[in-house]
């Protein structure tokens, strides 16, 4: 078995040779996704403290355990930022990393100060809530739309990979995409989650509510990579809620404000405000499937 | 450095001031999320003996696995239930949980029974499996019906936070969100399931199959908090097929006995029983790429 | 309270009697998830070297470090294959686990040259990405669809249950849901992911994009587990694109190379080349909330 295993062993190093656009070898230090996760799990920690802790949190205790969690999330996210910044410019000096590290910690109190409007929105929303407290231990929406707010300030100081490596571990969670890139305006919510799709150019105004599977994308188009930094996602203006499976496509698509956007919809023009879409109601067949001589299309509705 | 992360920290202790809601110090201590997931990990080693094991079990050695986990699972489980308890009635005493620990353990033979009847179910529906240790070793929906069965027992028996945390913890890992207060009939399959929502006050009867991503939502009213305890989700009578992407909307929305919905459908009325129902045939476009003259209405056709 | 934990065990092992589908006692070993999990953790670093590292791999270390990683799997995957083999065929011989295992590692360099080109079709077609490192630390589809290519090499070798473990691994962690039996050609690219599904018997082309939510699914007929073994899945022909959220339905229905098929479409039989699909725009009503006279056929849409 040794033999057969070093004669696979070399086939497999020689396709690392053949194959090299997916080997990282000889290269920079990459960010790590590790890192990273646990750097989320204490972010979670210092912005909503007493709440994923095991045990709860004293007030007298409270200005020493956060300035330790402040501590231990710079020592590790400095050095994320540091590897991340100089996968893009080699010699970037340290004191770089340590100057958007304080940027991005100065930034905290004011994630944490939306984060409590979403919070408002979601207990305001629904009605399955019986308190704020239940939304912040079990909702799955808020533990990805925290990651988001604070990765969209790492991705506006310019970090490359690090914030969507933080929102591809939210997505994991929660089954919800956010890109850091998005642009998202105060009390906002998403019911169920799981499906949600907001690219990066997207823009959403305030009070907007999303169902799960709802999907703000581009449009998939031959110029690919010629269309980087363009706006290609829409536009959510305030007071919005799209419901369920409702796909939004394009970066002109602008959504008026306090639409209503009904279920598994596909918008690709721009709707004024005040608006209701959906599918006209006598478009969907009814059939009765025990009447004869109706035309039965297939054999999946016996 | 250190001078700069104190004055952080001294800004973020400042927000836990000015922004409480979503901070939890000096309150009663919370349901741990990780001891709840340990717990439903333990869950469904009791109620599937022999699958979640590294080693086979011996039916020697049944009676003492099987005391072992009750005995984990209640000394574990019964500290959650009294939390939980407490946030809603300080004073309540151990002796209450420990009551209703009893309760949910006495229904798990029931909880067996009714897995037994989904399994089949999956069996029967599904040509992909081979066999019914290949659905209870892999198919996700049985993990998330499971956890959903269990927590239904403690959402009955009134305990607050911990069902729902439970059924998060499931929709985290298979991206299938029942939320604990759901009715759920015999032989229930839903194939693939990611996506899937059920919302607090639906009804499902026996034999119903839904496929990934049908959505039993409420409808997003004004009315918010003041719908709490109202049924606010659809009922699914027996022997209905719903298939992927449909949203079925409404509390006194009813799917009759024996119908099948089609995929990506909008349902916001009630259906008669034995109904088929999908989007009108013709109403698909297919327009040919090549030919000139045709209108074509956006240039994501290409 | 140990006389009435006592008792519920009691309860607990007669329903393990009476309900007997659900056990897995006496029986022969079953292959173990957790080591499963590791298994394919472990491919990825052997497939995308010094990716999924925290450390940087230098080229010196590399024949030392992939002679470990292959003998490291190599002896945790034939004892999964072994237990595999053997709830089919009890005697089955180490020999034979051993064979399988060989044949799947040897064909591991032309996963890797499949893979090189998903990578390149996701680069070409995601103006978010900035370049392959970041698609293949973050883009969630990647993991699912390298996992899917290594577990349709043990699937194609008859290895059970195995491949779908794996698969399932992959779909619990990126909401992608690929049977290890569906066979797929190079150059496949899914954006955002969430929701995908891709039957057992799908046959996907070259050069092929889907969105989060499409699915490929299988007809629900009452012929249940006599379907098995036959085509119930779709072909998707070269260069298609779906937009997210609709479904392609039957073993039978073909989408025609070079088509485009728009979102949360039902799409039950073949399409020719070169089409485009979507439901007619003017069969989506948009109403202004504020004209009175027209018809509101619901209150959700107030």
């Amino acid at each position: 078995m040794d033999k057969d295993l070093s004669k696979i062993t070399d086939s497999i190093l020689r396709s690392y040779e053949s194959c090299g656009g997916i080997n990282h070898v000889d290269g920079a230090n990459l960010p790590s996704k590790r890192a990273l996760a646990s750097i989320c799990e204490d972010l979670l920690q210092l912005l909503f403290p007493g709440f994923h802790d095991q045990e709860p949190i004293r007030s007298v205790h409270l200005p020493r355990v956060t300035s330790y969690r402040v501590t231990a999330i710079a020592d590790r996210l400095r050095e994320e930022i540091a590897k991340s910044l100089r996968l893009r410019e080699p010699g970037c000096p340290e004191t770089k990393a340590e100057r958007v590290l304080f940027d991005f910690l100065e930034r905290l109190p004011e994630v944490r100060e939306l984060l409590t409007t979403d919070v408002q929105a979601a207990f305001e929303g629904d009605p399955a809530a019986n308190n704020t407290d239940e939304i912040i231990l079990a909702y799955p929406y808020l533990e990805a739309v925290a990651i988001q707010r604070a990765a969209h300030v790492l991705y506006d100081l310019g970090v490359p990979i690090v914030p969507r490596i933080m929102t591809e571990w939210a997505h994991s969670r929660t089954g919800i995409d956010i890109h850091p890139g998005a642009k998202i305006g105060r009390s906002f919510f998403i019911d169920h989650g799981t499906g949600v799709v907001i690219g990066e150019t997207s823009v959403i105004g305030e009070r907007v509510k999303l169902y799960q599977g709802v999907a703000l994308i581009a449009r998939s188009l031959a110029g690919g990579q010629a269309l980087r930094g363009v706006k290609r996602h829409p536009t959510i203006e305030d007071r919005v809620t799209i419901y369920s499976g409702t796909t939004v496509m394009g970066g002109d698509t602008v959504i008026g404000a306090g639409s209503t956007i009904g279920a598994s919809v596909f918008v690709t023009r721009s709707i004024p405000a005040r608006s209701l879409v959906f599918y006209e109601e006598k478009q969907l067949q009814i059939l009765d499937k025990d009447k004869r001589g109706q035309v039965v299309v297939d054999d999946w509705m016996i």
